[in-house]
């Protein structure tokens, strides 16, 4: 048979695990097929619309299963839906079309995007669930993520023993602007004491309250983990994004300073950034990444579009792309939110069982 | 309420995030009552049987969640139902009646033997499934796991360097002696090119073959990843455990001498060995240690016994004991198997689709 | 020979290493003498005036080597010549004279202390040079200097993924409020491109004529490292320590906005923080803190005093501790700045040959 | 001026710092002159003699500071003055008159090789020293041994857990034919209690006392490290280098077996092999490769030859290649030896002081 020609292309920020997708969609491709031709978009729709594609073939892959970032480049955010105002969709059909189908890489937005090439103008689709946030929904875990969560518990370990020296609290920002599923699995991972998401408006003065409390019982040290979208709850002073720090602070650096006026020691923000998202694959995210760019290949072959391969359970599997419009999966319904009220996190929102 | 008394024990060999269940156990067990008494019981089984344990409260876990080993010391393979033939567990009961409940740690023989303790003597025992190895029914994973794999894939990473570089063939010995979960994880994720397994019989000529015909193509070294326990299969040359090759040297060693006679590359045996135990556990052992430790506490509050936790999914539930008895989870079963033959992986043992 | 009373205090912040060197004394006096006491102060100076020291035994130091901070607790600023404005030294004193010497941990402070201790009151004193900003003079490292570094050469690998898949810019900004040995080091380590430290005052033009210089022969992204004290020539705008900037704002945040003004790429900062203090120390760490702890005692015990241990080519020797006190050593003294030059590094205050 | 012909030749087992050196030579050689050519050699003399080669320039090199191997192939052992008992140098030097310069990075045999062509035929060269076992006179340091220690430290901490935790002994065997660097500096580094070198034959009894003698006081277990090379003294049995065992079984597993026979613990044996080799580069063995390679080009340009670069102090230096001819580096003559004698390190063959 001959060979399929397939279209690869990258949306949104880079995530660990990206150059293992691709491998896999090569390595999957030429073991099933004749002769296949892979397009590999270069810096995302950017590629599509400007037609910058690199061939993807075997020798191209070579030794860049455990690489970090992209070698075709991140997709940055053009949506040809909608350039500067302007619908260029048209545009990127022409090269498109000549697709026998188009694998794209994302999150959300991604997701959105794809669902709709392939609702108005019939674009075979596939979409692979990429994001460090973890918050796609149809699937129980998007590639990036584990590797993201890996950087973030091993900082918050580094910040531990230095805590520890100094009787010293340190507050750790996340990346997590809309969920906080990275503050909540490297939190528990890292033995975090305070765990502020998003979905959790919080309160100043509870924090405070655990940072002094935790001193006077004898652990005179405290580990805050705050997502970046994490806001104080209504009645409380609150986080402007406007100004200077709307442009480089973060809310680890603006928690810190509310937390030094209420508490006698030394309070230290930490802001994670963008190690957490530069970090070479883990050995999960790999091995996930493979999983879904090779299930890909084969709901391809076998003529599916429209879909997203997703991780369930320990199954992969396919959800329609329209299941997973317009919502996010939030942290607090994971189980491992119920975990770390049974070990007396606090979350400082709602009371905490027992405290 | 009064405080119950929860003893745990360990048994088997030492795995990473057994001092995560530990704290977590401890965390959770003073989060729900007001004053339990915990009893950590040191070297395993023994040290119920000779009354030898640690009074575990939040202070003395300080720390240990990112530790390797365990505090309490290994179990070892003491089974108070036949200790040099004698049954002993009468011995046993006069520490374990003293308990509200008895939290087991460890694989498929702890699983028995909390069994036995339960159905025999009424005792409330709650099992946690730990070990390297995976091989546990009941559960999608047991901690430890996550980070032997870490470890052997990181190996592989390193092997690929010099692999590379000398156009070498490296022979890569993994644990598992009955099933090849860590082959086949940490082969997938390493970039292995074949992966052998106990459950299924290899063949030293395809194997060679394999190797010929990469080298044939280009591709001018080969990375074989072969459980502990993978054996060749009828008609082939025989690995004999007897001798002194039983006694020290592994099927790494002796396969990497019969590939030498077949192919005409330098081929090298390595043995990854305790380094895939010792290891650190990562931050997803760590937590799923947590939740499978917070839970058990939570099951014995609400008054469960005879059963084991276990990781559904995504969700932290529980199965009856005597549901796990007697059989192995083997890792062909697993999706990443068949991932592993849509990218051309060879398991040498059947035939793979398309080569 | 009856057994010396050895006091062991930390001065200073925490640093990789301690619990090694720590180690180190235990381990050589328990080899040296029958019956030493060594008496580990908790908290620095704080505990010395205090009187709260713990008895350190070859059984209080197991298992500490490779672990990072301090068993004792870090040193706080607390000076005891001066404490907010009185001299108590005496009370100090009173401890210390029981002692037949001090080993005194720590930076060009505590190499202060020790040695005014020594020559006012006769103390026999041994310093032992302690600090990850590695300036102390008269030893060619210091230990924690090597940890540190490692920290920050992998945080600019991370970030070198990212900045290649999105043509983007980032400052980095490592410790070193005086010197630039670790933004320098970590620099030539990590492959930065611009590397901007206290001792030579850069030009924000010439780092952003660098940047675009790069962009426009093809290499469409840069990472510029910056420590903590680097600052612009005179000039050039101003970079006040004044306001909320100075409280949490640092120099890379600063100098990104600076720079996104006059480049087109994005810019962004990350500031490492106390992820360079906290990590574990390295290999090479734990062994000169083995050797200068081991060395110390040595001394001690033949008498020496007024001295510190210090790493000189690659011999374990001493030097007067007057010899040591008011200067630093700087980074662009050591033969790797010249390497850097030869490289290409533009360090952005001196014209770089050759570009 | 018109650019310098340079060529780049690795001899010998690839090492950890290679793709940072070869940077480096083009990075300088690109700072200092105008048009340079670069001959990148594959698969070292191999490639010399059969004219194979990279041009190597700025893009070549693009991303290979951090990486493991060499992008260029390791040397086999080619020696072209005896190829199968002929001398090919005639040959080789048919591709080599075309140059200027001859960069040659390896070891001893290396250096000779260098030297050899240097002398016989006025061939400008300069050597760079490059080996995991450190063992070239001259240098303080050769690149490549810093990564290979922090492999085999790291994997030594990995075998502490399960030794406390089995109340087990291991047997550690590093790379190290002929000299015991690698063997001491992990093993001081790591927390070994018995070191082996091959500089000093040891005692299987007294290893075996030191193990009983640990046990006795309460240490349960004991890290032995021995390097490849590490032989009994004459009395005791004998090592054979001869049958299978010479094939594939190393000194550890015939160590652990005779200790088998000595102690009662459980005493299991480890070879590290590979991992060693193919580790990443540490940050110091990059800067130390970055120094080495900038400086030689430095030396090329000011038309130095028959000399090797090398780190002396903190000073990155030269010295003529005939003296760094016919002699070894021994492990025990560095400080680091003595070192482990304060601490209680035992030797095993030589009297411990003070035990």
């Amino acid at each position: 048979m001959a060979g399929q020609r397939i279209g690869v292309v990258t949306t949104g920020g880079d995530a660990p695990g990206l150059n293992a997708v691709i491998r896999a969609i090569v390595k999957a491709a030429y073991q099933s097929e004749t002769e296949p031709e892979i397009r590999g978009y270069r810096d995302g729709m950017e590629g599509v619309m400007e037609r910058r594609w690199l061939r993807l073939t075997p020798d191209s892959i070579k030794g860049i299963l455990p690489r970090a970032g992209t070698m075709l480049g991140a997709g940055t955010r053009v949506n040809p839906f909608n350039v500067g105002g302007v619908d260029q969709s048209e545009l990127a059909m022409q090269e498109l079309r000549e697709l026998d189908v188009l694998m794209i890489l994302g999150g959300n937005g991604s997701m959105a995007l794809g669902h709709a090439l392939h609702t108005r103008y019939g674009l075979p689709v596939i979409g692979i669930p990429k994001t460090i946030d973890n918050d796609v929904v149809g699937t129980d875990m998007t590639f990036g993520f584990d590797s993201a969560v890996m950087a973030a518990t091993e900082a918050i370990d580094r910040l531990h023993a230095t805590a520890e020296a100094h009787h010293r609290v340190f507050v750790v920002e996340t990346m997590g602007r809309d969920v906080g599923w990275i503050a909540l699995y490297a939190g528990i991972g890292g033995g975090a004491d305070v765990i502020l998401m998003p979905e959790v408006p919080f309160s100043i003065d509870r924090v405070a309250e655990t940072i002094r409390w935790r001193d006077a019982s004898g652990r005179r040290f405290t580990i805050v983990v705050v997502a970046e979208g994490a806001r104080p709850r209504e009645g409380e002073p609150c986080y402007s994004m406007e100004g200077e720090c709307r442009r480089y602070g973060g809310i680890a650096t603006w928690l810190a300073g509310q937390l030094s006026d209420r508490v006698d020691q030394d309070v230290r923000p930490i802001q994670l950034g963008h190690i957490q998202r530069g970090v070479e694959p883990t050995a999960r995210d790999r091995r996930l990444a493979t999983a879904l760019g090779a299930h890909a290949v084969e709901l391809a072959r076998d003529g599916h579009a429209g879909c997203m391969v997703a991780l369930r359970g320990n199954q992969i599997t396919k959800v329609p792309l329209d299941e997973v419009q317009g919502v996010r999966r939030v942290a607090p319904d994971d189980p491992l939110y119920r975990t770390g009220i049974s070990i007396g996190i606090s979350y400082c929102g709602q009371p905490v069982e027992g405290r």
